[in-house]
């Protein structure tokens, strides 16, 4: 059994960092965390999946607008049709940073294509995704790309009475269609940006509205706190945009992504998150020397 | 054991149809169903509790405008405090209609009351009022008020995979406080109208606006499925405002109040969804004949 537990992981700050933790959390004393209260949230891109050359869920939300410019050529004369067919990497950039007008044009299109249908007809379009389509480098399926050091850590968290949510600025109806067979993480555990469904004539349809905010940097911890009624006790993140949760948390994992062999080395998007983590202690996670295998 | 499976239950057409839903869907066949797909949820004014004379958290929340109006008596010269000053029965008897004004002025007040204060403050408030007050005719706080047969109907679901959520119009954060305790349900299986939040300077702070809509009428199957993914297997109401997460289950329960001696009797609120359980078949809970204990 102790050889099982973060079999992937290397010894080390990180590895340590986490047991010491969980003994912590539940053995009575100082850093006991109450059963009720061990709630455990990951982001989804960058730390339990590849989030390089760019999120898995644009690649799926860019084929289906393909597809719909085909159909009407006219779209490419707007955002973020335009962009798309361009290749315009400063428009997609701009996302990251939520400059407003490229997200307002985003929500538009993400309407557009999915606005007035069931989740069984949206269900059915990403299971085909998951499984015909292949990441270019790797040359699988994209969930096939999630981490299993971060497998084991969910695994080790739930046997230590954690629940595990997933927490990702991604879409909640595209994570859930593989979150019970990819992470073992049951639909309802999986919170994300997401439209708003209305109950017609016998069927949930989706409509055009965003339901609360973009589950992005404060929207975290506030989709958190709505969805669990607590804020949580353990964080995992990569990225800016965690920076709020991973405060938010008593114990906060920050990956680095620092492995140009085995995955990618950057951190644009987590140069303030890098240095809040060195600024507030918290435990970082060096993909190239704290695990041995990554998939 | 089988002695203790729905022990307040008599036998009879309500406990046997809950029985053989129960074992049919945990038996490889026709009516199975998926684990993953056992969900049930349940309203909670008059089906877990007891909701006449009012639902009590408009005792909670009647006795807060009351300071509210003595501290600046001029708010009394409008709605909702003014109805609460004058008895206005009609006014509140508007709300159950959902008529608009009386809901909006509801929702300004609410907001007023709340916005800006932490979950911390909140719960504080209701903790006090669930270890204070307790309800005029029974003599005991609310949250005695639970029916037991509705406890040991959780409980069997539970025993059997299911995950158990409560659905209720009424505030999702004022159930979060007791739902641990008193129904062993956790908050993140808590569904209920809701105000949204924001993190700002690392707290989670009331908002005045509604996140998504009230959970009430087709409010209900839309919140359960943007909570939980799914509709669900299993659904237990007692009023016209639970007819649409009735009929998006494949098993409803109706609660029907006839037992003037023990609770209340009383149909009013519920014509619809009684017609619509003879009509679609729906299992009706008869409180005087059905259940051998209430509380």
């Amino acid at each position: 059994m102790t050889e099982q537990v973060l079999a992937s992981w290397k010894e080390g700050p990180a590895r340590k960092a986490i047991l010491d933790f969980v003994h912590e959390a539940t053995t009575p004393g100082g850093a006991f965390v109450e059963p009720a209260d061990r709630i455990a949230t990951f982001d989804n891109d960058g730390t339990l999946w590849v989030e390089q050359p760019m999120p898995p869920q644009f690649d799926f939300v860019f084929r289906a607008w393909e597809e719909e410019v085909k159909a009407d050529p006219s779209l490419a004369e707007r955002q973020p049709y335009k962009a798309l067919v361009e290749r315009d990497q400063q428009f997609f950039e701009g996302l990251a940073t939520q400059e407003p007008q490229a997200v307002a044009s985003l929500l538009e299109a993400f309407a557009r294509s999915w606005a007035g249908t069931t989740p069984e007809e949206f269900d059915a379009r990403v299971r085909e995704w998951t499984t015909t389509v292949r990441d270019l480098r790797f040359g699988v399926p994209y969930t096939k790309l999630v981490y299993r050091p971060m497998l084991e850590l969910l695994a080790l968290l739930r046997a230590n009475g954690f629940r595990v949510f997933v927490c990702s600025g991604g879409g909640r109806d595209f994570m859930r269609v593989f979150s019970e067979e990819t992470w073992g993480i049951p639909k309802e555990n999986v919170i994300g940006s997401a439209a708003a469904y209305t109950y017609t004539d016998g069927r949930i349809v989706r409509s055009r509205a965003l339901l609360g905010g973009l589950d992005l940097g404060p929207g975290k911890p506030e989709h958190i706190f709505a969805h669990t009624g607590r804020l949580p006790a353990f964080a995992g993140g990569n990225a800016d945009v965690d920076i709020e949760m991973l405060r938010s948390a008593a114990f906060a994992l920050l990956v680095r992504h620092d492995d140009d062999q085995r995955e990618y080395a950057y951190s644009k998007g987590a140069e303030a998150s890098l240095a809040t983590a060195e600024q507030l202690g918290w435990t970082v996670v060096s993909m190239k020397n704290d695990w041995t295998t990554l998939f």
